[in-house]
């Protein structure tokens, strides 16, 4: 039996997704408790492999089973069994060829800024903190450049080893959440290493009126990784939810759980 | 000197806002930081005196010192004062009549419910966890017989001293924050005690299909306390704002700080 998981975190305390020596990660605690709770090992696989530091609120993931059992048995089994800061919000049966990652047709991200003088008790773990104001307009027109099918060498981690830097991003939204509070909204087919970070900030430098519209299309068009903007800190980021062909809606519903 | 305070906190680590014996409150922080920063004693008065484990993004505090200091000043100095939990956002110079609750013409607060089957750790420290689908129609239905001037009695903790119980609820609204995210926006003239949490608890009651909107006018007309909903938990309750008389917006503003 092969199942997938829709999994939420505070990623503030966690060492990131991939089980690693050096601290507590999801995938982890996600392995663990289901063998707790199956009595038999289990190998997890996840859609995004999220730094230390970064939240999500609809992880995808796969682990599978030679054990029979019902799908809210997975849930509430592995919701008492997992930390505060991990829950599993979804979960059915997968098709036996079914990948999180190589089966997803797309991602959507959202970087959170708090852009005002004061530090904020609320926004503390979930928004980078830039002290000053921003132009959103500006932001806007930044992010126009990214939208679209583009090499995106210059906006990859120095230490990304993907084949191919050939991104399609279908939507790179500015808003404003609440007075103070400017969301990101990434949605992409597929991402380098810390491409959404060093979209975010890059589009800051913009908003900050550091660079303009036309000079990030110009950055783009370098393919040099030291003329994007910063990589913005892991705490203001949240992987939204992973896309699948003729996909059901991968996050939970109001008031009511997405089972099968 | 007169000076008037916005104060965010995140009230999950804090025994409330009146200073108190047994755990840190948001005014023993206030009041040690600013007597740190003035180097003389202070006494500062809230608009809300805020139960353990309520949040706040708005609530207002007044304080009087002998000191000349920039409002720049004391936003920053109390900030690197204060912990992580608290913060000012705001502070003005005040007129000498000014009092932070006599002359507030009106309160909003927020009660957050997660009405989801599985727990979530993005919301945990900041909304009931009710396990179950609520019906958001029969909330509004219910939530419009409080709207209005009422004898609230049936609304307000036992131990509650106020000698009139009559109260104006200019809206109580009820709206979807995100999936399985419900919102109950409260915006009064005054409170009793508990008063907020009582109304969550009711209303939720209806959305469960426990009560209906014409048992909650007829709980209300009682002026029977037993009759009405469970105090809902602090945790779910947040201070959005308090508005005075030809009030300035009491909160930030985008990219701005409220400062005079």
């Amino acid at each position: 039996m092969r199942i997938r998981l829709i999994v939420e975190y505070d990623g503030t305390d966690l060492c990131g997704w991939q089980r690693q020596a050096n601290g507590p990660t999801v995938q982890q605690h996600l392995e663990d408790g289901l063998a707790a709770m199956l009595e038999h090992p289990v190998r997890i696989t996840g859609a995004s492999r999220t730094d230390a530091g970064v939240h999500a609120r609809g992880q995808v993931a796969v682990f599978e089973t030679t054990r029979t059992i019902p799908m809210h048995g997975v849930r509430r089994g592995l919701n008492a069994r997992l930390p505060a800061s991990v829950a599993v919000v979804g979960a059915d049966a997968a098709p036996d060829d079914w990948h999180p990652r190589h089966s997803a047709t797309g991602k959507r991200y959202r970087y959170t800024v708090l852009a005002r003088q004061d530090r904020s008790p609320r926004w503390s773990r979930r928004a980078w903190h830039r002290p000053r104001p921003i132009d959103l307009a500006a932001m806007t027109t930044a992010a126009e450049a990214l939208v679209g099918t583009h090499d995106f060498a210059a906006f990859r981690a120095s230490d990304c080893d993907a084949r191919t830097t050939v991104r399609t991003m279908r939507e790179v939204a500015i808003s404003l959440v609440e007075p103070g509070v400017v969301a990101i909204d990434v949605h992409g087919t597929a991402f380098l290493r810390n491409m959404v970070r060093i979209i975010a900030g890059t589009l800051l430098a913009a908003g900050e009126g550091r660079l303009n519209g036309a000079e990030v299309a110009e950055i783009l068009a370098s393919k040099d990784r030291t003329r994007a903007g910063q990589t913005a800190p892991a705490h203001g980021l949240e992987l939204i939810e992973v896309l699948y062909e003729g996909g059901r809606p991968y996050h939970p519903r109001p008031g009511q759980a997405p089972e099968v």
